[in-house]
């Protein structure tokens, strides 16, 4: 079974494309182009890297004398050559659309269009864009076709891009199956520090906590710890280049967040000083927690709609092969769709708890039919 | 199928048992202990509550004049007047150990061994113990018998608790399917505001700064996010009581937590004032992150075993019911068993990536199998 989220048949990119940078994004960008049919022309700085892209089928390494024009230039470097790749770019391809892949969007934007005067550069050809996809390993050898499946790709205009450079970057974001978002660059730079990087510098932060806890403190930790800190596991080197990239919007929403945290001492050292029920310890710190309740429900839901609240039901699966597949098999011959799905294990039991969302609608019964089937459906 | 946690036979508690409080936790435990054929006495000041309880099977409302003496009393009040409860039941009941259930220790403790100066009072039958069990819902009507299934049941004697008073509310626990781990009062204020209470306020205060965000931030929010703000949507009138009890230990962890967000904000001021490539950005921020990595590792595996690096299989799914099912069957046919699963979904796709974490040998035959199997198996 394939799901199938595009084809060659619905393909909008007019090749050949030229990926400047065969890392990860670019290498996987180069498979998913190739895959859907679209020419892909491969260059790199190091020729290893190169010839490893080549060799995982993401593009032709061309012949200088022999090329055909690019119609889209795509910067897949590191970030912090991106700028002056987009500009040798935009000169060396006087026909060609350039777009870069940073995670960071004003600073190489800014870069562009201050080297733009004066005005031998065509910058209407220039449209920057970040699509946010997966960042865990790098290298062509992690590369994968699928990369951008699924995945947001935001497309960041400048005031002077031309809308046929805006369209033509967003049909090849499209093209590799991600969904395309317009944005200007401040925005998204301000965005990405919001759901991105301040996430992972509190993850960081709570797990670094931990280095030096005690063993029995940390025998009680349940699926909250695991959850606020697995992206703490990032990659330091990646995440270092990351925040000083987008350090003034990651210093100004880290900043917003200590200041709630101050907040929340004062109540805590009041009730540390005169006792739990000392006059404003317990409001403040409702207050504190109905306002992340707020924020929390604020994140879309699945597929970009609406936020929605499903239900949870929750059953005792133990710890053997096929087992989770069993229970979840038959929540499909219910008819019942699951929207999310939560694995929970405890210290020193061979069982685990499935904490299955689904529409609230569907909650009573399906927990109903789970019992009726024999499994052992718990309190959550 | 139901996973068989214990059965009638394996239980050591010899009954009556008394609980106090017929709430979420009072009612779970009277349940479970009945099923496993143990006797349970009901006790609430609200006789609606007790009423309720009794008649979910949670146990008898006996007759005073009636009435065998409990072995064990469970004090499963709310927190703020579970001391004297405490102090209560270990007069009105001269054989009998006594436990609560409140989840701070300390305070309690206390209290109750400040009452038993000048003396008449027999302390030694007191042991305190914190249940680590789901708190979403509360009340008797959420109650289920598997609620302390798989979780860990903290008992915490004081210098004074004698050993079998120590051993029954330990075997009490293991009756009702829990893992009885030992502490002191003070450790395991701590160990829970760090493992539990810091976590939460972390969640809250990354999904605070969510609630004035712009949508189109919102739009870009991925699996990262999600699992750090997920507990964010707890309870704001639980989760003050939780914090206002244990004040002290919260408010002196999320200190040290300030001043590592204090550390941070340095490189990345220096960053964003001289430019990503300023001298001391880079290395403080990569530090930080490593810390981080290190914290994270510490939290024990499955189990309670030790912490076990696990490799993620990554595969897409049509978003369509039992289709996750099916992926996960064809796991479980491969032989391989999964150690856990993370759904992830982004917006505009009627795709969801489903990332399987399974031992590292298993990784990569079982994403061979996958591909032969039709599946596309995506780079994580």
């Amino acid at each position: 079974m394939t799901a199938a989220t595009h084809g060659p048949g619905a393909v909008g990119t007019r090749g050949p494309v030229k990926v400047i940078g065969a890392g990860l994004l670019g290498a996987s960008l180069g498979l998913a182009l190739r895959g859907a049919g679209v020419e892909v022309q491969l260059a790199d700085a190091s020729p290893q890297a190169l010839a490893l892209a080549r060799d995982l089928g993401a593009g032709d390494i061309p012949d200088p004398a022999d090329t055909a024009a690019p119609s889209i230039v795509v910067v897949a470097t590191p970030p912090d050559v991106a700028a002056v790749a987009v500009i040798e770019a935009l000169r060396a391809h006087p026909g060609a659309v350039v777009t870069d892949v940073a995670s960071v969007k004003a600073p190489i934007e800014e870069e562009v269009l201050a080297t733009s005067r004066p005005a031998e550069l065509d910058v209407s050809r220039y449209v920057g864009s970040h699509p946010m996809a997966g960042r865990e390993r790098s290298g062509a050898a992690a590369a994968h076709a699928d990369l951008f499946a699924g995945r947001p790709w935001v497309i960041v205009p400048h005031a002077g891009s031309a809308e046929d450079a805006v369209l033509a970057v967003r049909t090849l974001a499209a093209d590799v199956g991600s969904a395309p978002v317009r944005m200007g660059a401040s925005e998204h730079d301000d965005a990405v520090a919001l759901v991105s990087h301040l996430p992972q510098l509190a993850a960081t932060l709570v797990a670094t906590r931990l280095v030096d806890a005690p063993e029995e403190a940390l025998a009680l930790a349940g699926q909250g710890l695991r959850d606020v800190t697995r992206i703490a596991a990032s990659d330091p080197q990646l995440w270092s280049t990351i925040l000083v990239g987008n350090a003034a919007p990651v210093a100004a929403v880290l900043r917003q967040l200590r200041e709630d945290l101050d907040q929340l001492l004062e109540p805590l050292d009041r009730s540390a000083e005169h006792g739990p029920d000392a006059p404003g310890a317990t409001g403040p710190l409702a207050q504190a927690v109905a306002a992340g309740n707020r924020g929390v429900e604020r994140i879309p839901g699945k597929h970009g709609g609406a936020p929605r609240r499903y239900s949870e039901v929750t059953a005792l699966v133990p710890d053997e092969p096929g087992a989770l597949a069993r229970l979840l098999a038959e929540v499909g011959e219910e008819g019942v769709n699951l929207e999310d799905l939560h694995l929970e294990h405890s210290a020193g039991q061979r069982v685990g708890l499935a904490r299955i969302s689904v529409l609230p609608a569907a909650a009573g019964p399906l927990e109903k039919a789970l019992e009726r089937r024999g499994w052992q459906v718990v309190a959550p």
